[in-house]
């Protein structure tokens, strides 16, 4: 079977792994990015990882299709390197694309996290065989990438598709890229545990204070718990969150009139919980016609997303060479 | 040069005509629709008037690479019908695409009309040569149509992009689509004029209604006029019209990272006093790495842009054979 190597950067920590082209994850490692010193470091010891793992699996470079990675964006891909990203500060400019494919002496593509988990869906997660497909995840923010007619939407510069701004509210809560009440500032977990901070303090009486022990400890998760006791605040928080959530998707099924979406990230854990009452409303918001071919469903990779991810963009690459 | 046959259908009238591969059209006529007497005296007239412009032109079919359709959405392609069009009401499942195709013995391929005037700016008009473009049409309603990586994004089943139903403000007015405050219920030239109405009705005072002469008569040509003399209600009503519009645009330049958008429509007779803030604002809204690879654009086609776009659909399907 074909294989290929992949990286999946974060702020945090930097994963790569050897992916086999049914998706497999032949073997996978990871190493602090440490992302305040810079990329040069990170990527060193990064590739010194990836290095080690070939040895480890009897591999050499030439066994390999290529490379893929997924980075946080924005990205500019013409340069194959972040440009503004927030989660990686001072990297700009720096060619993660380049210095990683020199250091194997093979091609290499970047991709922003997001659209990598998309491909990744598409070609070996819940998105199998639909050729029309949106991924959304749904975590501290919302992300999201599009494959129209069995190719992923990359755009102009490599940046769509920014599907945590889509607005809702465009007199809600200002959103840090400059808009108001924009997807990921109304639902997305970072959204839920705000919404429900501000009702606490705003006198509401509720067990998701007890659970979490103080205003500002609140999260998601708490919400969650104090749901399953059918808790008022945390039920009417819920329902505003669905209500959010099924709104957007309405809008991605107009949009691009989608076969599946695809919904993965930390908040989909939560389960049916989410999913039933986000596609009733999702459904109901969209135009019939366009809402009766579209299924939503749970994300298939898990906690390989990023890594598979990151493989199935040098697939794609390697498929187009 | 290559030549198609098309066929630009709307609820009024049918317009047709014979477009050379560099876009120019040849000749052009167009009948009466007169829908409510349903989809076949209609498509037979047109048919009769297209084969009457074909012996002017000394050709025949034979000398035809195929036929494009543009028509009112929704659609159902793979079935070369309407399905539940409002504009053409109980045309469903009659196949228009069929039908004109064996008229002819030509290949023929329908699409919804704001996708085929996509298709046309794309190949013939303001967007020739992007890759990835918008095309934007504000008038009754908003539609849109996206190419994507040069290709005519049509989703599942033929309904992408209902640019129109983006939502702006969910606490807004409803939609006929069963959502509230979408784009075109906030910035079409229908909404403009019942913004205005609304605000005349509450008693706001204003140029506007002399030139009209009523509340019922007042459309968005009054508010222009009104706009050019420094009416204050013409002034506010128009800023929150380039402020929506603005809105809008941004989120479509984050969701598909495109070149350039395209905007087309009635309202844009406006010109300058539309374009200049409605890209200020649109720039201001949009992530900045995006906007700056995005121009906003008039549309190129003008009046031939339902026969034009229908032509671009009938060479694509050429192209693909």
């Amino acid at each position: 079977m074909r294989k290929v190597l992949a990286f999946d950067l974060g702020g945090t920590k930097i994963a790569f792994g050897v992916v086999a082209e049914d998706g497999s994850v032949l073997k996978s490692d990871r190493v602090e990015t440490v992302a305040s010193k810079g990329p040069a470091q990170a990527i060193e010891r990064a590739v010194e990882g990836a290095k080690k793992l070939l040895q480890e699996l009897n591999l050499k470079p030439i066994d390999l299709l290529g490379i893929g990675i997924a980075s946080p964006g924005p990205l500019d891909i013409s340069r194959g390197c972040v440009d503004g990203s927030p989660n990686l500060p001072g990297w700009s400019g720096y060619s993660i694309e380049g210095e990683i494919s020199k250091a194997f002496g093979l091609p290499a593509r970047i991709d922003n996290d997001a659209n990598a988990a998309a491909l990744g869906e598409y070609l070996f997660g819940a998105g199998r065989g639909k050729r029309n497909l949106v991924y959304v995840t749904i975590s501290t923010g919302i992300g999201g990438g599009v494959i129209v007619d069995g190719k992923l939407m990359r755009g102009a510069n490599g940046n769509a598709a920014e599907l945590g701004h889509l607005t809702l509210d465009i007199k809600g809560p200002p959103c840090p890229c400059g808009g108001n009440g924009c997807y990921e500032v109304m639902a997305s977990g970072t959204a839920i545990a705000r919404r429900t901070r501000e009702a606490l303090a705003a006198g509401a009486s509720s067990k998701i204070l007890t659970l979490a022990g103080s205003v500002d400890a609140v999260t998601t998760h708490h919400v969650l718990q104090a749901l399953a006791e059918k808790d008022a605040l945390a039920v009417k928080i819920w329902d505003e969150t669905t209500e959010y959530l099924g709104r957007g998707l309405a809008v991605i099924i107009n949009t691009f009139n989608p076969e599946m979406i695809v919904v993965g990230g930390g908040v989909t854990a939560a389960g049916d919980v989410l999913f039933t009452p986000m596609r009733t409303k999702a459904l109901k918001y969209a135009f019939p016609r366009l809402a009766a071919v579209c299924t939503i469903v749970p994300a298939g990779l898990g906690g390989d997303v990023g890594v598979v991810g990151a493989a199935a963009c040098a697939f794609e690459a390697a498929q187009k060479n």
